[in-house]
């Protein structure tokens, strides 16, 4: 019967990363491969608190309107929306469960069979599989330590007649660490409003700024329509509790809550109400703050021991915020040979190739790092060890 | 821009259903619209201590895995599984974000644009709406009290080439309030086989038997991979957690747990743990025995007050269990009117076009009442005003 299998269901693969996360349960590994926050951050007193006194209300648990709980969606309206200038005239606000539902929802009421998709590349994987579910082509713009490089994404809009979306992570991007600069931005914006594709901005880590700065998003300068805003609570309270939003045009947002209908009625309601209780009852300003500071150190103290130890030949980005630094090796060295390599070093990396628009792309030679999950002695350990792995390959 | 909306998504409309309970937000109205199971069934106290326990572990709060939490697995292959013989050799149960997502993930995976579903018409419309979103063509197979007729289920076969699944849900559908016969379960089965097309097993409510007779789940008699059971804990825990799960042959789900991974990467994790709590350490036997009692008392009323009232034109079922009574007026009553008619009693009801797979179908006359929401109170004042709205309607 597997033959009944939709042809843009039949190639997707599970995600590479989470069957790396698979083999590193081995608690005798040091991960670098993680694409969580850390867990010593999560607001646990706060969340249970605010858990238990929505249970005290059972219609925390019966069905709820499919666009999200009324409070939530006002008070993301006020911090996200006002606050950061990313609500226009006309548009709307639905809660989805989790940031990857807002890129499943879009996809499903844009992307007709065929249709093209330009993304950076390397992207966030879950984003590229969601869009290979629809058959969609993936058009990749290389990215250099800036994010996307702009000057090829207008010849990729004029090459492909079909794109019907640019998907872009504009801020500490996934895998690639960078954030596209302002006058990057409002050039994408220019050629999406030119070229009438619509942007969708996927944006989980841009409050996780080292040092505060946040680069305005593209959604903030849209007056035109063309940009669907996708966020998260996953980075800021806890991936687990599956809440994020979607603030765009409401001829999308009412296209996508019909969507949603069809795909889990609602999210979580008692999640729903613990969001809304952070956001009304939380400092949540102090407590991005906590995660900037610790990510900060993390991340400092990563870049400073690759500096120490890792073969010059090894170029790797400088992230101003997020979760990851992504590394490339000389580009004869593929990246899939060095990630077996450093399991005999005990040490996990995600190799490019996850990442890359052509899943079957072997010579990709970048990996991932991750500085958020491991704890600091195992960042020193596990980037000598890396260092020397990587020594071990380059000399093969 | 708005014109960017796929195909599949440019026709659905929003669920009437959903429409509906907005209208009756309204406190002074009784509402028989309802789909949900009864508040006051809900077991608080051990929500709110399985609750605390789970938060306790941080873990809890991490990203999951995409199949969902391997001990929530093992208890529902234990209970429904092993204990319903749900599972069968080849078979694996994932964790889903209720079992709306069970249905949108089987059509992800088994629907190309233009296949055909068949279904019991009248139907959950949240089903019909997911396969609408996926351009499938719906394929509607008439009811009598025991729901399909199976005769005419060969010939729509035979018909339609296309078929790729049958949707039905065979105990106390929705909206119909039947229950299909073991023997009409078999030749189910038997025409599956025979045409080689998937049965979707949508079985939310078959716990909820007033007298504990539980007819066997098709998917219990399959030993040819052609069954999905797709199940919920919204009817028996509550909605608002959305969790659910899906027992299937591996090579669709495994494919299920792809589509997953783009969907909501996995279902909310503290109510996965709560769920498996739950079915660890709750008497959830003695629980669906306290639901059962309080929904045969509740259908008993509404039914002895229905035949004491209501005008001998109209026919209805006679549920064994579930939430739903279905009922019809003669023929050339259409019950939308009704419904307008029934505003004025301040009683609301589903119309039967909101569950046909014929979406502009004004001619139905059928109509959906819900049992488990009202009070025993409102059952008797709302059908005595239903009868009225009714005799006012049939006499113009």
């Amino acid at each position: 019967m597997s033959r009944a299998i939709t042809k843009r269901m039949q190639n997707v693969k599970p995600s590479a990363v989470r069957e790396i996360l698979k083999v590193t349960a081995d608690p005798s590994f040091i991960s670098f491969a993680a694409g969580n926050p850390s867990s010593e951050l999560f607001p646990l007193d706060a969340l249970r608190e605010y858990t238990a006194r929505v249970l005290a209300n059972p219609a925390s648990l019966q069905y709820s309107v499919t666009e999200g709980y009324p409070e939530l969606r006002e008070l993301v309206g006020e911090r996200y929306g006002k606050g950061y200038g990313l609500s226009k005239p006309g548009d709307d606000i639905i809660i989805v469960s989790g940031g990857q539902q807002g890129i499943d929802l879009a996809a499903h009421c844009l992307l007709e069979e065929g249709d093209a998709v330009i993304c950076e590349n390397p992207s966030f994987i879950g984003a590229l599989n969601c869009f290979r579910t629809y058959n969609a082509e993936l058009v990749g713009i290389p990215c250099d330590e800036y994010g996307m490089e702009i000057d090829k994404l207008e010849a990729a809009l004029e090459a492909n007649p079909r794109v019907k979306l640019i998907y872009t992570i504009p801020t500490f991007q996934n895998p690639g660490g960078t954030t596209l600069p302002l006058e990057r931005r409002l050039r994408m914006l220019e050629l999406a409003v030119k070229y009438d594709v619509m942007i969708l901005e996927d944006s989980p880590y841009f409050e996780l700024s080292f040092d505060g700065t946040i680069t305005p998003a593209i959604k903030s300068f849209d007056d035109s329509g063309h940009v669907i805003f996708a966020g998260s609570f996953s980075k800021i309270i806890a991936p687990g509790i599956r809440v994020g939003f979607v603030i765009a045009p409401d001829w999308l947002t009412s296209k996508m809550t019909v969507a949603k209908q069809g795909a889990d009625v609602h999210t979580n309601g008692v999640f729903m109400r613990v969001a809304a209780e952070f956001l009304r009852g939380y400092d949540v300003t102090a407590h991005v703050e906590r995660c900037r500071k610790l990510y900060r150190e993390k991340c400092g103290l990563m870049l400073t021991e690759m500096d120490a130890k890792i073969d010059k030949r090894v170029r790797w980005t400088k992230p101003g915020g997020g979760l990851f630094i992504w590394c490339e090796l000389p580009a004869d060295k593929p990246s899939a040979g060095l990630c077996e390599t450093l399991k005999l070093q005990k040490v996990a990396v995600v190799p490019g190739v996850a990442f890359d628009t052509d899943p079957d792309n072997l010579a990709n030679y970048g990996f991932r790092l991750n500085f958020s999950v491991p704890s600091k002695e195992q960042i020193v350990t596990g980037i000598n060890l890396l260092a020397k792995g990587i020594d071990d390959y380059l000399a093969v």
